[in-house]
């Protein structure tokens, strides 16, 4: 994926977005928004021992939370201001046991939509100078007008 | 997913891996087995402010992780213990957004085997005395003998 | 799966849902609808030569798409008359090599909805008196009002 | 996916699979190969009204047997010809529906090995001289020793 086939958004969005990306779950965690354009974010996370599993790998479900939330931004950057973005599904592969210094996760749409957005991430395992592609998912997300927020829960 | 239907597995056994279900990043979240069997487990986190997202529902990466990670313990309790289980992909579908003051995970396998298992996982959302069915997983994990762990990147 | 849990839907509407579901590539694989009741249809398939890859094992594409289709119909059963459903993903995992005379195809709504609908689907493997689950899949739908459905591409 | 960037492999096996590629439901559905390198698979199919659902649309089942056995044989690239491969498990995001008059799947290898495969489809619609993205998958294959493959089934 290479970032620079997208088009910037407005920069004010762009810094909405990058702060808005960083809260509750994923603030805990340490993942950060690195770089916003329409239809693509890339997000990044410095690997500590609380990211590992008990072989020491990083745990399959910090990629998962990642490809997940990343997508989910690039998705934001689709949809007019009021509408916020709920996850539908995702699936990820793990291609091979990340065990690096840090994560980059690129995420891109594959389908816009005023209802339905597709989006594909991919998350690399940082090692030095070198990044080993360690997991690819698909994710389908909602877009959903704030009013009606709410009344997802049914 | 009725528990009662999967017979004990010895007790040293399952102490084991409900001590080792809680390392790394599921003890920085917060999840915790709390029943074992042959093919069955049953995890629980206790919600606090860290496992929300922006809107204030539980992050769909916080119910991730706990499908995940149950569905390999589950696994776990499937194969002799000189084998480690790796998360090959997962799946997972949001059904209505969680908002509880827990999340409970069943998992169990569908399909056992010495090289490719498969599980699913299930996880509701606790509120107050009701709960209600928030996320449901298809995962499917590899048995690797202990000696071959490290040669699984390449 | 139990399909006695299941209320019955009206009759014109369950003759018209088992007419309608083998139309097309559903007709061309000949598979039928056996039983249709509100959030669950199942299916059946008899074998033959055309269904089988090139090991004689029932093709991972027929189990596809019978997990698909039937779970298109059972969402059918819980949207009013005047709307469409499309498949937005599914995934489907193979549990065992398939090889029988038949295949029985169980789906059931897992998740209603107006606009998004979860379903999952079993596929057994019929040998003689005998069932074998061979396939499970997960399916994420879309209602889409019958006057909508053209403008779905963009 | 850009095809020049995998290499050749020897013409008699490319020969081989892409023969192999069309037996049972494949040759039944009318998929061919056209193209296959290391580790990358392209196959063609002439729409006809038996691919087609209700609507007239290209069913989803179509697509999605395209994308597995496409990755399928784009595996078989990848392993040494005693193997054989079997699909785990895939999952396939349909991006907007297809009508046009043939479909292209390019599968490709993300990650090989001699137990575990994973591997991309995309299949896009043609109409007329243009193609556009209708559906992409994810897929995990194993690759089995022939002399293994019976016992598959347990």
């Amino acid at each position: 994926m290479d970032h620079d086939s997208y088009e910037d958004i407005p920069r004010e969005r762009a810094d909405f977005l990058a702060r808005d990306y960083s809260r509750g779950f994923i603030h805990y965690c340490g993942m950060k928004a690195e770089l916003i354009r329409k239809g693509y974010v890339q997000s990044r996370l410095e690997i500590g021992e609380e990211h590992r599993q008990q072989d020491g790998f990083i745990h399959a479900g910090v990629m998962a939370t990642m490809s997940d939330h990343t997508a989910g931004y690039a998705a934001f950057t689709r949809v007019p201001e009021e509408y916020q973005i709920l996850t539908v599904e995702f699936k990820i592969n793990f291609l091979r046991p990340a065990y690096g210094e840090a994560l980059v996760c690129r995420s891109r749409v594959l389908r816009g939509g005023n209802r339905i957005l597709i989006a594909e991430s991919e998350v690399s395992d940082r090692r030095g100078n070198e990044e080993a592609l360690a997991a690819k998912a698909l994710i389908t997300l909602a877009a959903v007008h704030r009013d009606r927020l709410r009344s997802q829960d049914g």
